[in-house]
C-alpha cells in the first residue's frame, strides 16, 4: 500500500526546515544585526564524497552536516556570501562580494512598480504615449534585472521595467506595453534613467481581448459540450513516500528543491531483481536563458537567465488539487526566507501522482491470434514556475522501463512591444494583436547529469547513425545498406563540446566501461536521446553568448567537482560575460580527462518560438521533452513482469482458451453502449476469441 | 450528449460494406468464373472534383458513385487490376498486368510454413541445425515478400521464408532463428532454393527467455505492487459519431480506412466560431520501409514497405476493451474480402476515445496571485497492426488548439538472426540474448498530407531559424542577439525535395497565400513540427533507396493528382526500383509548379533503431510524434472558451474572493489524506487563498 512516513532527521539531501532556516537566519542577525536582507538561506549540499560514505553505510558513517549556504545583503549594499552550520550554530565564512548582484528575490521585484508610477519622468513619457497622468494606477510594471548594460556595470543593483497599462484593472496588460523603458536603482530605489526609442510608438487604443471569464462570457461564451473525465485511484497509490524519498516500480530517489533549480532529483537507483543499482547521483535544470532576436536597442537586454536571476524555486507556484493535478496526488511544500528574515512557505511546491501511459508492450502471433497486451504507468513529479509573464510546467516523468523524461511544457503570456498597428517588424517580431509585438526568442534549458551509471566512474561517447564507409556495389557494401552506430568517445573536457547533428539522429551515450552488458558485451549506459536541440542563435562575441556560455553547445562535460552546480555562475544578475562564469571556467583550456571518472554532463535543450497570433492573449501549452533511456544495462525487457491486461498462448489456444488470463479493466466501456453504426460490439469480452473476425461465405 | 448514429447509405469516403464487397466480388465472379483469387477488394476513392463539388452542395450535386477498385489473380497466375462500379453492378476496368506482384494477403502467408516443413531441403538444413527431423513441428517460418532479389525478377511470386524454432510451443521463437532462408514460389507453392551463407551457425541451445505468464511466474513472479488507476466518463462522451463522421470540440473529419493505409482522415475542417473552415482534404500514413543495414547476404533483402507489401489494414488488431483501450471507448469495424470471394470482418479495428491531456494554459499575476488555470482534451483515433514481428500502435491524436499530431509507438519483437554465443557482429547488430543477433534497422514512415488550408489552393515554405547576417558590433546587430525565420518557398517539384536540418530548427508550413492572418499579415497556415527525421541510411543507388524512393528525402510536394496516393507505386512486393515507382514518377524531371496550387506533401520520418538487451524478448514501446500546428491561422488563441478549473481576477481579489470560478475537478484527492511529512494539506482547498504562501515571523 502507498504510505508516507515522515522521519525524524532531515535527509541530507533536504531542503533545510523551517527551523533550521531560522537557525541561519538568527546566527546572521546576532554577528550581524537585524539590518541585514536575507536573499537565500538555502542547503549547501554535502560534499559528495561524505555522502557518498554515507550512502554506502548510513548506520556508520558519519552524518554528513548540515550547513546553510546564506546570501545577504548589508547596509551600505554589501553583497555578503556565507556558510553557517546548524547543528551547532557558527558562521564559517561571511565573505564580502565586489561587483556582483545576487540573485532578484519576489520581494525586491514587488516594489518598482510603486516607484514608477511615482516618478515624474516615468508619469512624462505614460501621458506622452497617450494617458492621463490620473491614470498612473494603471500603469503596472514587469520588474526584470537589467541584464547587463555597459553603461551601468555590476556594481550598482539595477532592474529594467517594462511598463504596461490595463484600462480596465483585469485586462491583460501585455496587450498594452509602453515604448519606453526606466532604469531602476534598487540601491537608491529610485528611477535613475529611462531609455527612450528614436521611434516613438504611442499606446495601443485597440479594444481589449482577455482570458477571464467575463470577457469569455461577453464575446461568445463558454464552450458546453465537454463531459466530465474522472480518473481516481480507489484502492490508493503505487508510490511510497518516506520524508523526501520515494519508491515507485522498481524505482527510489530523494526529491530535493532548491531557490533557483526548483526540483533536483538526488541519488537515484533501480532496483534490478534485488540489485539496487545507482543511475544518478543528482538531476536537475541548472539553469536557462531565454534570449531576443530584436536587435534594436534596448532589446539586446532582454535575454532572462531565470533561474540564476529570480530562481525556479523563489517563482514556484503552489500547486492544487483538480486544477492543476488530477487524480491521486502528494504535495511536497517549500520553505524560503523573506527578506527580512522570516519565514516564507510555498505550500504544494511539488506535486507527485502517476498516471496510466497506454500499452507497454504488445504482441500477436499472427498464425492464431495468442496474444499479450500489457499496459503501462508512469511518475510524474512537477512543479509549475511564473517568470513575469511567462509560466514553465516542469515535469520528471518516470517510466517503469527505466526511462527518465524531463518534459517542460510553456504557457503564460509572451513578451510583448509596442507597435504601431500593422507597422513593419523587420521580422523580428509578429503583430499578434492590434499593436502588439511579440519579438522572437528562444527558450533554453541547461539539464545538468550527474550520472552515476553502475558508480561513479562514466564515460560519454557520441553515437552516430552512419552509413558504411563502403561504396555501392563494393563486395562490403554490394546492395549499398549497411550502416552502423559510429561512436566517439569524449575523453577531455575540449573533446566534449559537441553539437547535435538531426542527420545522423546523434544521441551521447554515459557509460561505464568496468560493467560490460552480458550479452551485448557493450557497456552498460544511459543514453541522452534529445531532438528538440536548437542552437544558441546569438552570435559567437554577443553579450548572449558571453553570459550564457552553457547554451553555446548541445553538450559539455565536466569532471565532478563539488559546488560546480550552476553553468552561468553562482550571482548571475549583471554578470557582463567578460569573462563568462560558470562552464567556461570549469573547462578552462578543454585539456582535462573526462574519462572513466566522476563527471557531469550539461545539456542544453528547447525551442526556438516564432510567435503567432495563436499565442495570444496567453498561449496553449507547447511541450517538449527528451529521454534518458536505459541500453545495455539490462539483460532484458525490464517490464516482464508488469502483469498482463491480456495473455494467451498457442498451447492454451489448443486447448479452448484454458488458461487465458483475462485482467482486462472492467472501468473501461463503450462510449455509445447498445451498439449502432458499424460496431455492434457488446462490450464484455475482451480481445473476442474471434480475434482477427469471423470469416463467411468462404 | 455524444452519439452515434448510423446514416442510410455510405458516405462517398466510406471503405466499402460488406453488401458492395460481395456485389463486387459477384460482378467479377460472373464474368470470370469462380477460380479467381481476390487480393483487394476497396474502395476507389472518389475523384476530387466529383467529391469537392459534393461537398460544397451535398443537396444539390451528384452524388460520387461507389465504385470497387480490385486485384484479381486468376489461374495461370495472371494478375488484373479492375474496377466495378456498384450502383450498377459492372467491371469498367479489366487490365492485365505484367511483371507486378500485387500485396501479399495473410491467407498467402499462412501456406507457406506448411509447406516449409514438408519440403526435404529445409528438412536437411534444420536436420544440420541441430534438430531432430521428426522435430519440424516445431519450426516455425515467418514469410515475407522476398522484397526484390535479381536471380528471380518480379515475373513469379516469391516468399522468403525466415525460419525459426520453438523447443516448447509457447517459446518465443525469435530466440531460436535458423541461419538459412528458403525461397517459396507462391505460383508453384514449393521452394524453390535456400539462400545458405557462407558461414554456418548452429541452432541457439540456450535456455528460453519467454513473457508469458507461465514463464513470468518460473522467475520471479508478476510485481504486486501496482494500484488501479480507474479512467470513466459517467456522463459520457464529447465526441459525437455519425456513421463515418465525427465531431468533436470544433473538429469535424471523417475517418475512413483501406487495406495499405489503415487509417486514412478525410476533409478534417474545424469550426472556428460559426466558420467552418477546412484544414486537410485527406491525411494518412501512406508508405513505410523498415531497412536493415547488415550489408552481408541475403540480409539487403530485409527492407519491408509493409503497407504496400502487407497492408497495414490487413495486419490490423481487433481491439480490445480495457486492454488496448482504457476509458469510455468508441470501436469502428473493417471489412475485407477473403481470398476465395468471402468476407472477412475485423471488429474493433479503430478506436476512439478522449482522454485528458494536462494544462492548456495557465498564467498567474506575481502580484496578487490571480490566475487562471484550464486543463486541456484530446481526441485519439488509434489502430495498432502486427506486421510478423513488429507491431505498430498508430494514433492520431487531435488537441482543442487546432493541433494535430500523429504518434507511432513502435512494440513487438525485434527480428532476430542466428549468431554464435559472443560472435563478433561488426556491428551490424548486437547481441541481443545469448545467441541472438539484432540487426541494425530504421523505420521510415511516409506521411501524405494534402492540405486544404482555408481551400485547396496552398504553397509550402521551409522555415529555417538564422542569425542575422549583420555581424556581431555592427549597427544592424550590435549585441549579436538578432535572429529571424527565413522562408524558403517551394515552388516546384525539385525545389521541394529537402531535408531536415536540426541546427536551424527546420519546419515546413503549408500556406494559403491569398488568406493574411488579419493581425502578424503572414498566410494562413498549418505548420510542420516534425523532429524525429533520420535520413535514409541505405546510400544513394543503393536497393533500399531504389525501391523506396519516398524515404530519399524528408519532404517531397506533388501537385495533386487522383490516384497519387501510394509513394512506393501500386504493386510494391518485388519491384526492382528500376524506374523508382511512384513518387519519382510523380516528381519526373522536378520542373512541374507547385505554387499556390492543389499540392500533396509527403514527409518522411521515423527512427533509426540499433537494439539492445531491453528489446528482448519484447520491445517497451518506443514512441515518436510529430505535429501539424495552426500558425497564424487564427486570429488569437483558440481554446480561451474551454471552461477553466480555476479563475480569480485583480478585481475579484480585491473583493475578497467574490465572483471567483472554482470548477475543481471534485474526484482528484489527496494521495495520503490525513497529511503526514511535509505535506499537512487538507485537500479541501483549490488555489488556497494564501497563494503563494503565508509569511511569518516577518
Amino acid at each position: 500500500m502507498g504510505s508516507a512516513v515522515a522521519p525524524e532527521f532531515p535527509h541530507p539531501f533536504d531542503p533545510l526546515t523551517p527551523d533550521e532556516i531560522a537557525t541561519a537566519i538568527a546566527t546572521v542577525k546576532k554577528a550581524h544585526g537585524d539590518n541585514v536582507f536575507f536573499n537565500v538561506v538555502a542547503l549547501q549540499e554535502p560534499r559528495k564524497a561524505d555522502m557518498t560514505a554515507w550512502l554506502a553505510a548510513p548506520e556508520t558513517a558519519a552524518r554528513p552536516k548540515r550547513v546553510a549556504d546564506v546570501v545577504v545583503i548589508a547596509p551600505g549594499n554589501k553583497v555578503y556570501d556565507a556558510l553557517v552550520t546548524l547543528e551547532e550554530p557558527k558562521i564559517i565564512k561571511w565573505e564580502l562580494l565586489e561587483g556582483q548582484q545576487p540573485i532578484i528575490t519576489m520581494e525586491e521585484l514587488q516594489l518598482v512598480e510603486h516607484i514608477c508610477r511615482k516618478d515624474p519622468r516615468v508619469i512624462e513619457q505614460c501621458v506622452l504615449s497617450g494617458i492621463a497622468a490620473e491614470d498612473m494606477d494603471k500603469v503596472f510594471c514587469d520588474p526584470w534585472t537589467i541584464g547587463y548594460d555597459e553603461r551601468f556595470g555590476s556594481s550598482v543593483r539595477l532592474q529594467q521595467a517594462f511598463i504596461y497599462y490595463r484600462p480596465h484593472i483585469d485586462n491583460c496588460q501585455y496587450q498594452y506595453p509602453f515604448d519606453f523603458c526606466p532604469i531602476y536603482d534598487a540601491d537608491k530605489k529610485e528611477i535613475i534613467a529611462i531609455d527612450i526609442p528614436k521611434v516613438r510608438r504611442k499606446l495601443s487604443t485597440a479594444p481589449s481581448i482577455d482570458y477571464h471569464p467575463a470577457a469569455v462570457e461577453a464575446r461568445d461564451g463558454y464552450r458546453d459540450n465537454l463531459k466530465p473525465i474522472n480518473i481516481s485511484q480507489p484502492e490508493g497509490v503505487s508510490f511510497q513516500v518516506k520524508g523526501r524519498e520515494i519508491e515507485w516500480q522498481n524505482w527510489k530517489l530523494h526529491i530535493g528543491f532548491n531557490y533557483r533549480e526548483g526540483i533536483v532529483l538526488n541519488n537515484i537507483t533501480f532496483n534490478d531483481k534485488g540489485n539496487v543499482r545507482p543511475l544518478f547521483y543528482r538531476l536537475s535544470l541548472a539553469e536557462m536563458v531565454v534570449p531576443y532576436g530584436n536587435p534594436e536597442h534596448p532589446h539586446q537586454r532582454k535575454h532572462a537567465l531565470d533561474q540564476g536571476e529570480y530562481g525556479a524555486g523563489y517563482m514556484t507556484n503552489s500547486l492544487s488539487l483538480g486544477c492543476d493535478c488530477k487524480g491521486s496526488i502528494h504535495y511536497i511544500d517549500a520553505n524560503f526566507p523573506t527578506r527580512a528574515g522570516g519565514l516564507r512557505t510555498i505550500k504544494n511546491a511539488i506535486c507527485i501522482h502517476e498516471e496510466d501511459s497506454g500499452i507497454l508492450f504488445k504482441h500477436t502471433d499472427f498464425r492464431d491470434e495468442s496474444v499479450i497486451v500489457t499496459r503501462g504507468r508512469k511518475l510524474v513529479i512537477q512543479q509549475i514556475f511564473t517568470a513575469a509573464n511567462y509560466e514553465y510546467v516542469v515535469a520528471w516523468i518516470f517510466h517503469q522501463d527505466g526511462t527518465i523524461q524531463p518534459e517542460i511544457k510553456l504557457t503564460g503570456i509572451l513578451n510583448t512591444y509596442a507597435m504601431d498597428p500593422d507597422e513593419d517588424t523587420h521580422g523580428w517580431g509578429t503583430q499578434v494583436y492590434a499593436g502588439v509585438n511579440a519579438h522572437n526568442h528562444q527558450h533554453l534549458f541547461s539539464l545538468r547529469i550527474n550520472p552515476n551509471i553502475d558508480g561513479p566512474n562514466n564515460t560519454v561517447f557520441m553515437s552516430d547513425a552512419v552509413p558504411s564507409e563502403a561504396p555501392v556495389g563494393s563486395p562490403e557494401n554490394f546492395y549499398g545498406n549497411g550502416f552502423y552506430a559510429k561512436r566517439t568517445k569524449l575523453a577531455t573536457t575540449g573533446e566534449a563540446m559537441t553539437e547535435y547533428n538531426g542527420a545522423t539522429s546523434r544521441t551521447w551515450d554515459m557509460c561505464n566501461t568496468s560493467k560490460l552488458n552480458p550479452f551485448s558485451r557493450k557497456p552498460v549506459s544511459y543514453k541522452l536521446v534529445s531532438r528538440e536541440v536548437p542552437g544558441l542563435l546569438p552570435k559567437e562575441g554577443s553579450l548572449v553568448w558571453k553570459r550564457a556560455a552553457f547554451a553555446r553547445h548541445a553538450v559539455h562535460v565536466t569532471k565532478y567537482r563539488d559546488d560546480q552546480l550552476w553553468p552561468a555562475g553562482r550571482h548571475v544578475p549583471q554578470t557582463s560575460g567578460e569573462p563568462s562564469r560558470g562552464l567556461p571556467e570549469w573547462i578552462g583550456d578543454g585539456s582535462e580527462s573526462v574519462e572513466d571518472t566522476d563527471i557531469v554532463l550539461w545539456h542544453t535543450f528547447g525551442l526556438t518560438h516564432f510567435p503567432a497570433p495563436e499565442d495570444f492573449p496567453v498561449m496553449p501549452a507547447e511541450p517538449m521533452s527528451l529521454l534518458l533511456r536505459p541500453r545495455n544495462f539490462f539483460s532484458s525487457n525490464p517490464v516482464l513482469d508488469v502483469p498482463p491486461s491480456y495473455s494467451s498462448t498457442p498451447s492454451q489456444l489448443l486447448a479452448n482458451g484454458s488458461g487465458v488470463l483475462d485482467a482486462a479493466d472492467k472501468i473501461s466501456k463503450l462510449a455509445f453502449p447498445g451498439g449502432s453504426g458499424d460496431s455492434v460490439s457488446n462490450g464484455t469480452s475482451c480481445c473476442a476469441t474471434n480475434g482477427n473476425g469471423t470469416t463467411n461465405g468462404h
